[in-house]
C-alpha cells in the first residue's frame, strides 16, 4: 500500500455558498471570467452575482463567453491571449465542466508559450512540461457531473484531429471552488441525468482502477451510494434541493476519486465517441458504453463489483455468490431506467457500427494512459468487442 | 449541509516512502530540522537518511534538537530565533507529534514578531492574527497518533501558566508530509497503544462533533474500523508491517477528520491533565478519560454511537435497540484490554481527586472552543462529573 495523496483545493460546499465567496481572499486582482457561449449564466443571474462579488472586493474582471459544450483548443488559445493582453492574474471558471476545464487550460496557456497541444500527453500532443505553472484558478460549478472543481483535470478537443484528451498537473487544481447546489436547480432533466452518470462513472472507474487506494475507495463507495439514492429524485424533481445537494456532494467526492485514483478506459472510449461527434454529451456517451463495459469487467475484479453493488443498495448477501458481481450491472441498468436514460443509442448520434474499429484505435492512441489503469489489460480486439456490444 | 473543505497537504504514504522525498521539490533552500531531545531519530538512522536526501538536493540544513514529549513555548521561541538567525526558509519536523507540532509553531514565529502566545486563542493567549503567515512546513512522522501530518494543528504548552493549547491556521498545514510505516516499527508497545488511541479519539470526537460533515464521517468511520482491527496487532508485534501500515493510514485519516471536523471537549480535558502533569502522555490521558466521557455522551447522540460501534466490528443488529449505543463503549473497553492499557490511573501520575475542579476549569478556559463542538453543551458541573467518574 503505497500512494501519494494530494487534493489541495479549498471547497465551499452547500446551498447558498456562492455568497460566501465574498468572505474569501481571492488569488489575484484581475480575473478572466470564463463562461459558455450559451445564455444560462446570464439569464439565471449567476454571472451578475459573481460580478457583484468581485466589484465589492475591488477585483477587476474581463469576460470570455465563447466556450462550447465540448470545449475546443482554439477557444483555449483565444482565452489565454485575452488573459495576457488584459493582464489578468487569475481565472474564474463559472458553469459546467466545459467552462471550468477551459478556465484551467487557459490558466496554463496564459503563463506558458506556444500551443496548448505542446503540453498535452497522448495522441499528437508533445507532452512538454508546462514549466511556468498556471495562473490560479477559481471554479464555480453549476452542474454535478465532471468533478472538475475537485480535481486537476481538464478535457479539451483538438478539432482538426478529433482528439479529446485529458490534461492536468499540480497547478491545475483550482485554488478555490464553490459547490452551491442552488445554482444547479435550473439544470434540465436529461442533462441532470447525463451529468449524474458521469459522476457515477468517475467513482466506479476509480474504484476498479488498479491504482485505487483505501482513501479513494472511501470516496468512491460513498459517491456511488449517494448517486444511486438521490439521482432519480433530482431527475424527477429538479427543485428538490436536498437531492440536488446530495448529488452535488457525490460529484465532489467523485472529483476526489479522480484526484486520488484514476478513470479507466471507459472514459477513453467515450472521448473517442464525442471527439468525432461533438454533439454527443459526454455523460450520454458513457451511459451508452456502460452496460457492455462493466459486464466485461465484472468477472475480472468480482470483489470490487460486489462492493459497488452493495453501495448501490443491492442486498448482495441474499444472492448466490456467482450472481453477486453482475448484480452491480443490473442495479446500473435499473438506475438508468429510473433516470429515463436507458434508451440512448449511438446510432441516434450518427455513429455507425463500421466506425467502431477506428474509434477504438482513437481511444487507445489519444487516452492510452487510462487503459493502463484498467484492472485487466484490454487488447484492441477486446476494446472493439466492448464498443460493439455497446452499439445499438 | 454547508461546510468548507480544505486539506491541502500533499502526502507520500506507504512503507519505504521516505526514499521518495528525494523525488519531490522541497519548498526552500535551507531547512531548520526540528527533532526531539531524545535519541531515537539519531540512533535509528532517520536523521541521517533525511540529511542525506537534503545534501543530495543541495539543500542546506540546521538542526534544532531540543523538543520535549509535551512541547513547550520556550522551545518554539528558541527554534524560531535559530531559523531567523540562520536564514532558514522552511522547517522540517521529523519525529512524533511533539516535533512536528513544534516545527509548525516555529514556522509561524520565524515569520511573525512578538511572542507565540500573542497568536494563540484561549486562556491567556491574545488571539492576534499571524499576519505574515508561516514558513513552509514539511512533516515526516515516525509515530501514528496525532494526525498532525494531515492537519493544521499544533499543541504547545506555556509552562508558567499550565496552559496546553491547540493552534492552527491555513498556513500551518504541512506543504508535504511523509507517512512511512517502516519508521514506526521501533515505537515501543505502550507508546504504540497510547498513540493509536489518540488517533482513535480524533476520529470518534470528530464523528460526534456538531460540525461533522459527510466527508469527515467517511474518514472517521474508516479510521475507527482500521484501529479496532489493527491496533492490537501492532501492540502485540511491533514488526507487523501490515498492521503498522493500516494504523498509520488510520492516523492520517484521523488527521483528515481533525482538518474537516473538530475534536471535542475530551481533548480539552486531557490537555488540562497533561498541562499540569507533563509526564502524562497525551494518549494515556485520553484513555483515562474515555470510558466516562463516551458513557456520558452515548445517550446524547445515540445514532452516532451505533455507527461507531458498527465500525468497531460490533454486530449491532443482533442487540436490543436500547443496548446499541453503549455497545460502542463496551467495544472501546475491550480494545483497551486487548492493547494492555485498561489499568491506566490518574492517581499513578500524581493527579489528586480534589484537583479535578481546577483541572475542569482549566480545560474550559484554555480550550473552550472544543466544548462548543460537543453535540451537547456541558456545564462546568458536568465537566467535573465526567472527570470525577474517570478518576481512579
Amino acid at each position: 500500500m503505497r500512494f501519494n495523496y494530494h487534493m489541495p483545493t479549498k471547497i465551499l460546499f452547500g446551498p447558498g455558498k456562492l455568497n460566501d465567496l465574498s468572505k474569501e481572499t481571492l488569488p489575484g486582482k484581475k480575473a478572466l471570467i470564463v463562461i459558455s457561449s450559451g445564455k444560462s449564466m446570464k439569464n439565471n443571474g449567476y454571472l451578475d452575482r459573481l460580478v457583484e462579488i468581485l466589484d465589492r472586493q475591488g477585483i477587476e474582471h474581463v469576460l470570455f463567453d465563447r466556450i462550447l459544450p465540448n470545449p475546443i483548443k482554439s477557444h483555449v488559445m483565444e482565452g489565454a491571449a485575452l488573459a495576457k493582453s488584459q493582464g489578468c492574474d487569475f481565472v474564474i471558471g463559472l458553469g459546467g465542466g466545459s467552462s471550468i476545464d477551459s478556465a484551467k487550460s487557459i490558466a496554463v496557456m496564459a503563463k506558458n508559450p506556444g500551443d496548448y497541444w505542446d503540453y498535452v500527453s497522448g495522441g499528437t500532443g508533445k507532452g512538454m512540461p508546462a514549466a511556468n505553472g498556471a495562473l490560479p484558478i477559481v471554479a464555480i460549478t453549476t452542474t454535478a457531473g465532471t468533478g472538475t472543481e475537485a480535481d486537476p483535470w481538464t478535457v479539451i478537443t483538438k478539432e482538426e484531429t478529433n482528439e479529446k484528451i485529458g490534461y492536468g498537473n499540480s497547478y491545475t487544481f483550482p485554488t478555490l471552488s464553490v459547490v452551491d447546489p442552488e445554482l444547479m436547480l435550473t439544470v434540465p432533466k436529461h442533462l441532470t441525468a447525463y451529468q449524474g452518470f458521469d459522476a457515477l462513472f468517475h467513482s466506479t472507474e476509480g474504484y476498479i482502477a488498479n491504482i485505487a487506494t483505501p482513501i479513494s475507495d472511501a470516496y468512491a463507495l460513498k459517491s456511488i451510494e449517494l448517486i444511486a439514492k438521490y439521482l432519480p429524485l433530482c431527475v424527477k424533481d429538479g427543485n428538490n434541493i436536498e437531492a440536488r445537494t446530495q448529488v452535488a456532494l457525490a460529484n465532489t467526492l467523485s472529483g476526489f476519486v479522480e484526484s486520488t485514483s484514476s478513470c479507466t478506459s471507459e472514459h477513453s472510449m467515450e472521448h473517442a465517441l464525442s471527439a468525432y461527434h461533438p454533439e454527443l454529451p459526454h455523460g450520454a456517451g458513457l451511459i451508452m458504453l456502460s452496460e457492455a463495459y462493466y459486464t466485461f469487467f465484472a468477472s475480472k475484479v468480482p470483489d470490487r463489483f460486489v462492493a459497488m453493488a452493495r453501495a448501490m443498495g443491492v442486498d448482495v448477501d441474499s444472492l448466490a455468490p456467482e450472481d453477486r458481481p453482475m448484480s452491480f450491472v443490473k442495479a446500473l441498468i435499473k438506475l438508468q431506467e429510473d433516470c429515463g436514460v436507458r434508451d440512448l443509442k449511438m446510432s441516434d448520434y450518427g455513429i455507425k457500427k463500421e466506425d467502431i474499429p477506428e474509434l477504438a484505435e482513437n481511444a487507445r492512441k489519444t487516452m492510452g494512459g487510462l487503459f493502463e489503469a484498467d484492472p485487466y489489460s484490454l487488447s484492441l480486439d477486446e476494446t472493439i468487442e466492448i464498443m460493439t456490444n455497446a452499439y445499438k
